[in-house]
Protein backbone atom coordinates (compact mmCIF):
# COMPACT_ATOMS: atom_id res chain seq x y z
CA UNK A 1 0.00 0.00 0.00
CA UNK A 2 0.94 3.31 -1.22
CA UNK A 3 2.11 5.99 1.76
CA UNK A 4 -0.14 8.29 0.25
CA UNK A 5 -4.18 7.95 -0.80
CA UNK A 6 -5.38 8.55 -3.35
CA UNK A 7 -8.27 10.24 -4.30
CA UNK A 8 -11.72 8.20 -5.89
CA UNK A 9 -14.45 9.87 -7.12
CA UNK A 10 -15.63 9.49 -3.31
CA UNK A 11 -12.90 10.77 -2.12
CA UNK A 12 -11.81 13.60 -3.89
CA UNK A 13 -12.22 17.23 -1.81
CA UNK A 14 -14.41 19.37 -3.93
CA UNK A 15 -13.96 22.18 -1.74
CA UNK A 16 -10.76 24.23 -0.29
CA UNK A 17 -8.50 21.26 -1.83
CA UNK A 18 -5.85 23.01 0.38
CA UNK A 19 -6.97 21.85 3.39
CA UNK A 20 -6.65 18.60 2.45
CA UNK A 21 -3.99 15.46 2.98
CA UNK A 22 -2.93 12.98 1.45
CA UNK A 23 -0.69 11.81 3.93
CA UNK A 24 -1.80 8.13 5.45
CA UNK A 25 0.03 9.47 8.41
CA UNK A 26 -2.31 12.20 8.94
CA UNK A 27 -5.27 9.59 8.34
CA UNK A 28 -4.06 7.71 10.95
CA UNK A 29 -2.97 10.03 13.54
CA UNK A 30 -6.58 11.95 13.28
CA UNK A 31 -8.31 8.26 13.18
CA UNK A 32 -6.26 7.62 17.09
CA UNK A 33 -7.26 10.69 18.22
CA UNK A 34 -10.76 10.61 17.76
CA UNK A 35 -12.07 8.74 20.69
CA UNK A 36 -15.11 7.18 18.56
CA UNK A 37 -16.41 8.05 15.37
CA UNK A 38 -19.91 8.21 13.16
CA UNK A 39 -20.95 5.18 10.88
CA UNK A 40 -22.70 5.99 8.05
CA UNK A 41 -25.00 3.35 6.72
CA UNK A 42 -27.92 2.86 4.37
CA UNK A 43 -31.23 0.97 5.61
CA UNK A 44 -34.29 1.17 3.23
CA UNK A 45 -33.01 3.74 1.24
CA UNK A 46 -32.17 6.35 4.18
CA UNK A 47 -29.13 7.31 5.34
CA UNK A 48 -28.36 6.04 9.46
CA UNK A 49 -25.72 7.70 10.81
CA UNK A 50 -24.61 6.30 14.40
CA UNK A 51 -21.86 7.01 17.11
CA UNK A 52 -19.30 4.32 17.94
CA UNK A 53 -15.81 3.06 19.50
CA UNK A 54 -13.23 2.31 17.09
CA UNK A 55 -9.42 1.06 16.82
CA UNK A 56 -7.26 1.01 13.72
CA UNK A 57 -4.75 -1.51 13.18
CA UNK A 58 -2.22 -0.03 10.36
CA UNK A 59 -1.27 -3.94 9.79
CA UNK A 60 -4.28 -5.44 9.61
CA UNK A 61 -5.32 -7.62 6.97
CA UNK A 62 -7.38 -5.31 4.86
CA UNK A 63 -5.75 -2.95 1.95
CA UNK A 64 -4.75 0.51 3.75
CA UNK A 65 -5.02 -1.30 7.27
CA UNK A 66 -8.15 -2.29 9.69
CA UNK A 67 -10.66 -0.20 10.97
CA UNK A 68 -12.80 -2.42 13.69
CA UNK A 69 -16.13 -1.25 15.04
CA UNK A 70 -17.88 -3.54 17.81
CA UNK A 71 -21.22 -3.80 19.00
CA UNK A 72 -23.79 -6.51 20.38
CA UNK A 73 -24.85 -9.11 18.08
CA UNK A 74 -28.67 -8.09 18.45
CA UNK A 75 -27.97 -4.26 17.48
CA UNK A 76 -29.68 -4.17 13.66
CA UNK A 77 -26.52 -1.93 12.38
CA UNK A 78 -23.96 -4.44 12.57
CA UNK A 79 -26.43 -7.46 11.80
CA UNK A 80 -26.79 -5.40 8.50
CA UNK A 81 -23.12 -3.92 7.59
CA UNK A 82 -21.29 -6.66 5.91
CA UNK A 83 -21.09 -6.41 3.14
CA UNK A 84 -22.49 -3.13 2.69
CA UNK A 85 -20.53 -0.04 1.94
CA UNK A 86 -20.05 1.92 5.28
CA UNK A 87 -18.90 5.69 5.49
CA UNK A 88 -16.96 6.51 8.88
CA UNK A 89 -16.18 9.36 9.49
CA UNK A 90 -13.66 10.59 12.49
CA UNK A 91 -13.70 14.11 13.85
CA UNK A 92 -11.76 16.40 15.69
CA UNK A 93 -12.77 20.19 16.79
CA UNK A 94 -9.40 22.49 17.46
CA UNK A 95 -10.95 25.52 17.63
CA UNK A 96 -13.23 28.13 16.85
CA UNK A 97 -12.53 30.53 14.87
CA UNK A 98 -14.26 33.86 15.81
CA UNK A 99 -13.83 36.49 12.80
CA UNK A 100 -15.24 40.26 12.44
CA UNK A 101 -17.90 39.34 9.99
CA UNK A 102 -20.13 36.08 10.02
CA UNK A 103 -19.45 34.73 7.10
CA UNK A 104 -15.66 34.71 8.40
CA UNK A 105 -16.24 32.36 11.04
CA UNK A 106 -15.00 28.97 10.84
CA UNK A 107 -13.85 26.04 12.63
CA UNK A 108 -10.31 24.45 12.93
CA UNK A 109 -10.52 21.04 12.90
CA UNK A 110 -9.16 17.81 11.32
CA UNK A 111 -11.27 15.23 9.96
CA UNK A 112 -11.07 11.85 7.84
CA UNK A 113 -13.61 10.16 5.75
CA UNK A 114 -13.37 6.18 5.45
CA UNK A 115 -15.54 4.37 2.26
CA UNK A 116 -15.29 0.54 2.41
CA UNK A 117 -16.85 -2.65 2.29
CA UNK A 118 -17.95 -3.84 5.91
CA UNK A 119 -16.58 -7.44 6.63
CA UNK A 120 -17.42 -9.41 9.78
CA UNK A 121 -14.72 -10.71 11.69
CA UNK A 122 -15.19 -14.30 12.34
CA UNK A 123 -11.82 -15.54 13.26
CA UNK A 124 -11.02 -16.29 16.55
CA UNK A 125 -7.44 -14.22 16.78
CA UNK A 126 -8.26 -11.32 14.74
CA UNK A 127 -12.09 -10.80 16.98
CA UNK A 128 -9.37 -11.03 19.92
CA UNK A 129 -7.27 -8.59 18.95
CA UNK A 130 -9.77 -6.53 17.69
CA UNK A 131 -11.66 -6.07 21.09
CA UNK A 132 -8.06 -5.63 22.11
CA UNK A 133 -7.20 -3.23 20.71
CA UNK A 134 -10.79 -1.18 20.70
CA UNK A 135 -10.29 -1.43 25.01
CA UNK A 136 -6.88 -0.05 24.03
CA UNK A 137 -8.18 2.62 21.94
CA UNK A 138 -9.44 4.15 24.87
CA UNK A 139 -6.62 3.53 27.86
CA UNK A 140 -2.72 2.29 25.36
CA UNK A 141 -2.19 -1.05 27.47
CA UNK A 142 -5.37 -1.74 29.33
CA UNK A 143 -6.52 -4.88 27.18
CA UNK A 144 -2.88 -6.70 28.60
CA UNK A 145 -4.14 -5.91 32.33
CA UNK A 146 -7.71 -7.42 31.82
CA UNK A 147 -8.62 -11.09 32.10
CA UNK A 148 -9.47 -12.50 28.48
CA UNK A 149 -13.23 -12.51 27.68
CA UNK A 150 -15.31 -15.25 28.29
CA UNK A 151 -17.07 -17.91 25.74
CA UNK A 152 -20.69 -16.18 26.55
CA UNK A 153 -19.07 -12.25 26.50
CA UNK A 154 -17.53 -13.29 22.71
CA UNK A 155 -20.78 -14.92 22.14
CA UNK A 156 -22.42 -11.66 22.24
CA UNK A 157 -20.13 -9.34 20.34
CA UNK A 158 -20.01 -8.64 16.72
CA UNK A 159 -16.62 -7.42 15.55
CA UNK A 160 -16.71 -5.88 12.23
CA UNK A 161 -13.71 -4.86 9.61
CA UNK A 162 -12.97 -1.47 7.45
CA UNK A 163 -10.10 -1.37 4.62
CA UNK A 164 -8.35 1.46 5.37
CA UNK A 165 -7.76 1.91 1.73
CA UNK A 166 -10.10 4.57 0.33
CA UNK A 167 -10.28 8.14 2.69
CA UNK A 168 -10.14 11.47 2.17
CA UNK A 169 -8.56 13.76 5.08
CA UNK A 170 -9.11 17.57 5.70
CA UNK A 171 -7.85 20.10 8.47
CA UNK A 172 -7.85 23.79 8.91
CA UNK A 173 -5.83 25.38 11.14
CA UNK A 174 -4.75 29.25 11.96
CA UNK A 175 -6.64 32.33 12.44
CA UNK A 176 -9.56 34.07 11.05
CA UNK A 177 -9.57 34.84 7.32
CA UNK A 178 -11.28 38.46 7.41
CA UNK A 179 -11.65 40.69 4.53
CA UNK A 180 -8.92 44.24 4.69
CA UNK A 181 -12.13 46.27 5.08
CA UNK A 182 -13.41 44.41 7.91
CA UNK A 183 -10.02 44.07 9.74
CA UNK A 184 -10.19 47.65 9.19
CA UNK A 185 -12.93 48.19 11.39
CA UNK A 186 -10.70 47.56 14.43
CA UNK A 187 -13.26 45.38 15.30
CA UNK A 188 -11.88 42.13 17.83
CA UNK A 189 -11.38 38.65 16.13
CA UNK A 190 -9.43 35.06 17.57
CA UNK A 191 -9.11 31.70 18.16
CA UNK A 192 -10.76 30.01 20.67
CA UNK A 193 -8.60 26.62 20.90
CA UNK A 194 -10.70 23.75 21.70
CA UNK A 195 -9.96 19.83 23.30
CA UNK A 196 -11.21 17.00 25.17
CA UNK A 197 -9.92 17.08 28.49
CA UNK A 198 -11.06 14.59 31.45
CA UNK A 199 -12.22 15.74 34.59
CA UNK A 200 -11.39 14.12 38.34
CA UNK A 201 -11.55 10.14 37.86
CA UNK A 202 -14.49 8.65 40.03
CA UNK A 203 -12.92 5.49 41.42
CA UNK A 204 -15.44 2.61 41.72
CA UNK A 205 -12.63 0.79 44.23
CA UNK A 206 -10.73 1.87 47.03
CA UNK A 207 -7.08 0.93 45.30
CA UNK A 208 -5.33 3.37 43.25
CA UNK A 209 -5.97 4.17 40.06
CA UNK A 210 -3.82 1.65 37.67
CA UNK A 211 -0.77 2.57 36.05
CA UNK A 212 -2.06 2.50 31.92
CA UNK A 213 -5.06 4.84 33.14
CA UNK A 214 -2.84 7.34 34.96
CA UNK A 215 -0.52 7.41 31.34
CA UNK A 216 -4.01 7.69 29.75
CA UNK A 217 -4.87 10.81 32.08
CA UNK A 218 -2.00 12.54 31.64
CA UNK A 219 -2.65 12.93 28.11
CA UNK A 220 -6.08 13.84 27.97
CA UNK B 1 -46.32 19.86 18.38
CA UNK B 2 -46.17 16.85 20.96
CA UNK B 3 -43.84 17.25 24.16
CA UNK B 4 -42.72 13.76 23.68
CA UNK B 5 -40.80 12.16 20.58
CA UNK B 6 -43.55 9.35 19.13
CA UNK B 7 -40.60 6.68 17.88
CA UNK B 8 -41.04 5.41 14.08
CA UNK B 9 -39.39 2.09 12.64
CA UNK B 10 -36.36 4.39 11.72
CA UNK B 11 -36.43 6.52 15.43
CA UNK B 12 -37.09 3.44 17.59
CA UNK B 13 -34.50 2.19 19.98
CA UNK B 14 -33.79 -1.45 19.54
CA UNK B 15 -30.99 -1.88 21.99
CA UNK B 16 -30.79 -0.63 25.95
CA UNK B 17 -34.41 0.64 25.80
CA UNK B 18 -33.62 2.07 29.33
CA UNK B 19 -31.21 4.36 27.95
CA UNK B 20 -33.68 6.25 25.60
CA UNK B 21 -35.50 9.39 26.24
CA UNK B 22 -38.92 10.69 24.72
CA UNK B 23 -38.49 14.16 26.13
CA UNK B 24 -37.89 16.62 23.30
CA UNK B 25 -36.60 19.48 25.91
CA UNK B 26 -33.87 16.43 26.23
CA UNK B 27 -33.41 16.57 22.11
CA UNK B 28 -32.81 20.29 22.08
CA UNK B 29 -30.47 20.24 25.09
CA UNK B 30 -28.49 17.72 22.91
CA UNK B 31 -28.74 19.42 19.83
CA UNK B 32 -27.68 22.65 21.93
CA UNK B 33 -24.43 21.37 23.54
CA UNK B 34 -22.80 18.93 20.44
CA UNK B 35 -20.83 22.37 18.99
CA UNK B 36 -20.91 19.81 15.38
CA UNK B 37 -23.11 17.55 14.52
CA UNK B 38 -22.68 14.68 11.82
CA UNK B 39 -24.91 14.76 8.77
CA UNK B 40 -25.68 11.58 6.66
CA UNK B 41 -26.97 11.41 3.15
CA UNK B 42 -26.94 8.90 0.34
CA UNK B 43 -24.93 9.20 -2.94
CA UNK B 44 -24.67 6.91 -5.87
CA UNK B 45 -26.65 4.32 -3.09
CA UNK B 46 -23.71 4.92 -0.79
CA UNK B 47 -23.37 6.47 2.62
CA UNK B 48 -21.78 9.75 3.12
CA UNK B 49 -21.41 11.38 6.82
CA UNK B 50 -19.86 14.87 7.19
CA UNK B 51 -19.08 16.79 10.02
CA UNK B 52 -21.21 20.15 10.12
CA UNK B 53 -21.82 23.26 12.11
CA UNK B 54 -25.72 23.42 13.24
CA UNK B 55 -28.16 25.61 15.01
CA UNK B 56 -31.81 25.07 16.25
CA UNK B 57 -35.01 26.61 16.24
CA UNK B 58 -37.56 25.18 18.41
CA UNK B 59 -40.03 27.86 17.06
CA UNK B 60 -38.93 27.03 13.47
CA UNK B 61 -41.58 26.99 10.45
CA UNK B 62 -40.90 22.90 10.36
CA UNK B 63 -42.77 20.22 12.61
CA UNK B 64 -40.97 20.05 15.74
CA UNK B 65 -38.84 22.35 15.49
CA UNK B 66 -36.32 23.13 12.72
CA UNK B 67 -32.47 22.56 12.05
CA UNK B 68 -30.13 24.44 10.02
CA UNK B 69 -27.76 23.51 8.34
CA UNK B 70 -25.55 26.08 6.13
CA UNK B 71 -22.41 25.86 3.89
CA UNK B 72 -21.15 27.27 0.06
CA UNK B 73 -23.15 27.61 -2.62
CA UNK B 74 -20.37 25.04 -4.58
CA UNK B 75 -20.95 22.23 -1.37
CA UNK B 76 -21.85 18.91 -3.43
CA UNK B 77 -23.83 17.50 -0.14
CA UNK B 78 -25.42 21.23 0.07
CA UNK B 79 -26.89 20.68 -3.85
CA UNK B 80 -28.12 16.98 -3.56
CA UNK B 81 -29.42 17.58 0.26
CA UNK B 82 -33.14 19.35 -0.50
CA UNK B 83 -35.59 16.91 -0.91
CA UNK B 84 -33.61 13.76 0.28
CA UNK B 85 -34.17 12.60 4.46
CA UNK B 86 -30.92 13.30 6.11
CA UNK B 87 -29.70 11.94 9.07
CA UNK B 88 -28.23 14.40 11.57
CA UNK B 89 -26.59 12.69 14.84
CA UNK B 90 -25.48 14.75 17.73
CA UNK B 91 -22.95 12.92 19.80
CA UNK B 92 -21.81 13.87 23.55
CA UNK B 93 -19.18 11.82 25.16
CA UNK B 94 -18.93 12.12 28.76
CA UNK B 95 -16.64 9.52 30.23
CA UNK B 96 -14.74 6.37 29.51
CA UNK B 97 -16.36 3.82 31.45
CA UNK B 98 -13.49 1.62 32.77
CA UNK B 99 -14.66 -1.61 34.06
CA UNK B 100 -12.67 -4.83 35.30
CA UNK B 101 -13.50 -6.71 32.37
CA UNK B 102 -13.10 -6.17 28.58
CA UNK B 103 -16.40 -6.39 28.03
CA UNK B 104 -17.77 -4.37 30.60
CA UNK B 105 -16.22 -1.46 29.51
CA UNK B 106 -18.48 1.66 27.97
CA UNK B 107 -18.76 4.85 27.49
CA UNK B 108 -21.43 7.70 29.01
CA UNK B 109 -22.73 9.62 26.12
CA UNK B 110 -25.81 11.88 24.94
CA UNK B 111 -26.77 11.43 21.40
CA UNK B 112 -29.21 12.62 19.13
CA UNK B 113 -30.40 11.03 15.64
CA UNK B 114 -33.07 13.22 13.60
CA UNK B 115 -34.21 12.07 10.59
CA UNK B 116 -35.92 14.78 8.06
CA UNK B 117 -36.38 15.44 4.25
CA UNK B 118 -34.46 19.07 3.79
CA UNK B 119 -35.77 21.77 2.56
CA UNK B 120 -33.48 24.37 0.94
CA UNK B 121 -34.29 28.51 2.73
CA UNK B 122 -34.80 30.47 0.00
CA UNK B 123 -36.91 33.48 2.03
CA UNK B 124 -34.73 36.12 2.74
CA UNK B 125 -35.50 36.68 6.28
CA UNK B 126 -35.97 32.81 7.64
CA UNK B 127 -31.64 32.62 5.64
CA UNK B 128 -30.64 35.17 8.06
CA UNK B 129 -32.33 34.36 11.03
CA UNK B 130 -31.21 30.67 10.36
CA UNK B 131 -27.68 32.25 9.78
CA UNK B 132 -27.69 34.48 12.91
CA UNK B 133 -28.66 31.36 14.85
CA UNK B 134 -25.24 29.35 13.82
CA UNK B 135 -23.33 32.04 14.72
CA UNK B 136 -25.05 32.54 17.87
CA UNK B 137 -25.07 27.87 18.59
CA UNK B 138 -20.92 29.07 19.27
CA UNK B 139 -21.10 32.11 20.85
CA UNK B 140 -24.67 33.01 22.27
CA UNK B 141 -25.46 36.96 21.10
CA UNK B 142 -22.36 36.93 18.68
CA UNK B 143 -24.30 38.02 15.65
CA UNK B 144 -25.96 40.88 17.16
CA UNK B 145 -22.23 42.29 17.69
CA UNK B 146 -21.31 41.82 13.57
CA UNK B 147 -22.42 43.86 10.71
CA UNK B 148 -24.87 42.31 8.47
CA UNK B 149 -24.19 39.66 5.72
CA UNK B 150 -23.59 41.60 2.33
CA UNK B 151 -24.99 40.27 -0.56
CA UNK B 152 -22.18 38.71 -1.87
CA UNK B 153 -21.53 36.83 1.11
CA UNK B 154 -25.41 35.55 1.24
CA UNK B 155 -24.97 34.70 -2.48
CA UNK B 156 -22.18 32.60 -1.80
CA UNK B 157 -24.07 30.67 1.20
CA UNK B 158 -26.64 27.42 0.66
CA UNK B 159 -28.95 27.25 4.14
CA UNK B 160 -31.10 23.84 4.61
CA UNK B 161 -33.34 23.25 6.75
CA UNK B 162 -34.10 20.04 8.44
CA UNK B 163 -37.65 19.57 10.60
CA UNK B 164 -37.04 18.19 14.26
CA UNK B 165 -40.51 16.24 14.41
CA UNK B 166 -38.41 12.54 13.98
CA UNK B 167 -35.87 11.80 16.38
CA UNK B 168 -34.95 9.66 18.86
CA UNK B 169 -32.29 10.42 22.42
CA UNK B 170 -29.74 8.11 24.15
CA UNK B 171 -27.96 8.70 26.85
CA UNK B 172 -26.10 6.25 29.35
CA UNK B 173 -24.95 7.55 32.26
CA UNK B 174 -23.16 6.34 35.79
CA UNK B 175 -20.62 3.85 36.78
CA UNK B 176 -19.71 0.38 35.33
CA UNK B 177 -21.59 -2.84 35.40
CA UNK B 178 -19.10 -5.45 36.02
CA UNK B 179 -20.23 -9.33 36.90
CA UNK B 180 -20.13 -9.77 40.42
CA UNK B 181 -17.36 -12.10 39.88
CA UNK B 182 -15.59 -9.33 38.41
CA UNK B 183 -15.97 -7.32 41.50
CA UNK B 184 -14.63 -9.92 43.90
CA UNK B 185 -11.49 -9.88 41.64
CA UNK B 186 -10.73 -6.63 43.56
CA UNK B 187 -9.70 -5.04 40.31
CA UNK B 188 -9.65 -1.42 40.08
CA UNK B 189 -12.78 0.13 37.88
CA UNK B 190 -13.65 3.81 37.42
CA UNK B 191 -15.10 6.44 35.55
CA UNK B 192 -12.74 9.42 33.19
CA UNK B 193 -15.36 11.75 32.70
CA UNK B 194 -14.92 13.63 29.37
CA UNK B 195 -15.81 16.97 28.46
CA UNK B 196 -14.98 19.72 25.54
CA UNK B 197 -13.05 22.48 26.97
CA UNK B 198 -11.25 26.15 26.15
CA UNK B 199 -7.80 27.11 26.27
CA UNK B 200 -5.90 30.22 25.99
CA UNK B 201 -7.66 32.59 23.84
CA UNK B 202 -5.45 33.66 20.47
CA UNK B 203 -6.63 37.15 20.06
CA UNK B 204 -5.99 38.44 16.28
CA UNK B 205 -6.01 42.22 17.88
CA UNK B 206 -4.84 44.19 20.34
CA UNK B 207 -8.13 45.10 22.28
CA UNK B 208 -9.81 43.50 25.02
CA UNK B 209 -11.98 39.97 24.57
CA UNK B 210 -15.14 40.85 23.57
CA UNK B 211 -18.27 40.14 26.57
CA UNK B 212 -19.93 37.57 24.72
CA UNK B 213 -16.72 35.29 24.01
CA UNK B 214 -16.32 36.16 27.57
CA UNK B 215 -19.53 34.92 28.79
CA UNK B 216 -18.64 31.89 26.51
CA UNK B 217 -15.43 31.12 27.77
CA UNK B 218 -16.94 30.86 31.26
CA UNK B 219 -19.08 27.61 30.13
CA UNK B 220 -16.01 26.04 28.22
Amino acid sequence: MSATLSPTARTRITRHRERGSDDRTDLFAIIREALVCHVGLVRDGDPVVLPSIHAADPEGPDEGGTLYLHGSVAAPWLLQAPGQTLCVTFTLVDAAVLARAAFSHSMNYRSAVVYGAARCVDDADERDRALRLIVDHVVPGRSATLRANNRKELAATTVVAVPLAEASVKARAGGPNDEPEDVATGAWAGVVPLSVRAGEVVSDHDGPIPEDVRRRLADW
